[in-house]
């Protein structure tokens, strides 16, 4: 049995669908490094363990390369170009932290220093209205590569204490449990797929519109208390989200 | 102090940098459904309380109307017309179990039948090469409006048992606890952004190119074996993940 024959009655399945299908399974294989010399299956054989046609696996090849997941050379066949790093998503941490094994992390501070907080920022933090905030801005390259662009606000205290701190090789989450001398507790995150305005693909490097990876993440201490508030736009193409979820919380 | 004097010495900050953080902030407010009835406060008071010039908040404020956040509307001001619902990423959940509160569910089914799974497919789901599963392709509705597309593979036992099931109106995890008898354990996961590419575009119905929320799911069993593995695209303009993290694992 083929995908062919798995449409409803009387509907077709269009190559599209049929090639979206077999780029899916593949593009995670390229992810995962399954392909550890670097080059993938030769199209006929693709085509046979899929159990579609030439055409169809051609077709899913161009999806990967429009990704950036692959390039097609004369004569070699296909070959991996992705350079996605996994992101931790189970426990709380700094990207340093995460990305160990994956390389080094280099910040580029772009601005330090106190501000006054807006009041959703206030608010977040459990500050009262009209409150300094620290505000620290990030460019985070990995192996020299922009990774994400992170825009940070820190408690007063926890901020000040930043001043002196080596920001450009240490992550703010252990920069925070230094100062504080506690670790930190919890974090309230949201995910979210957008397209890179201008100004930020410029300062990330990717072209106008690609996709990033954007998230929002309130940390607080130990004993509770929200001493970070951050928004991250993480390079759709250099970085993954992952992590285990469970049917039934512990 | 304002945030104009948070640069590094010699560092001037570009109104773009600006704009991205007032932006940020405020998107949090638009999606967290803090202006409630609609409107955004008037650009002077925005300019107030983030101390910054109007122009650099009708520049955030273009940011968000870009990404179909909120639109301005002569006379009125700024209104919210983004309508994101929020995926919870901690519990493992089928879609209309997470978006109960938000309105109806409804897939299109696309495809439903057995096939040959690729090599990889039947790797992950812990069977012998050229076994059969049967792959099943959804478009999920939310109140009408597509949400994610979703391509699945289930294990031969359990994929057959769907076949009389009600799938236009049932997520696959409900239908698998009721023909396995056991509930589902737990989910790996991998999340990334990806532009949309000219057909997903299509059935999706976003303009090609738009940023979406790839998934890619492999869920087990409480007893431990593998059944269900996931390929999802979100509508990044439509769905967010939100979740808590914590630093030490219990």
């Amino acid at each position: 049995m083929t995908s062919e024959n798995t449409a409803r009655p009387g509907v077709r399945r269009l190559r599209a669908d049929r090639a979206r299908q077999v780029a899916d399974v593949l593009r995670q294989q390229v992810l995962g490094g399954t392909y550890k010399d670097g080059a993938l299956p030769h199209e006929e054989q693709l085509a046979q363990e899929f159990g579609e046609s030439r055409n169809t696996v051609r077709q899913a090849l161009d999806l990967l390369r429009t990704e950036g997941l692959v390039r097609r050379v004369p004569g070699s066949g296909t070959l991996v170009v992705a350079d996605k790093v996994p992101h931790g998503l189970n426990r709380l941490q700094g990207l340093a932290e995460t990305l160990h094994e994956h390389g080094e992390v280099v910040n580029e501070v772009r601005a330090f220093g106190p501000v006054r907080a807006p009041g959703p920022v206030a608010r977040r933090l459990g500050l009262p209205d009209g409150a300094d905030v620290v505000y620290v801005e990030r460019l985070r390259r990995l192996n020299g590569l922009p990774l994400s662009l992170d825009l940070t606000y820190l408690a007063p205290d926890v901020g000040a204490a930043l001043d002196a701190a080596d920001l450009a090789h240490t992550d703010v989450f252990r920069l925070i449990e230094e100062v504080t001398g506690q670790p930190l507790g919890a974090a309230d995150i949201t995910l979210e797929a957008v397209n890179a305005d201008a100004h930020s693909a410029t300062v990330l490097e990717v072209p106008r519109g690609a996709a990033l990876l954007m998230l929002e993440r309130l940390t607080a201490l130990a004993d509770g208390r929200p001493v970070d508030l951050e928004y991250v736009r993480f390079r759709g193409d250099r970085l993954t989200m992952q992590g285990r979820l469970l049917r039934d919380l512990p």
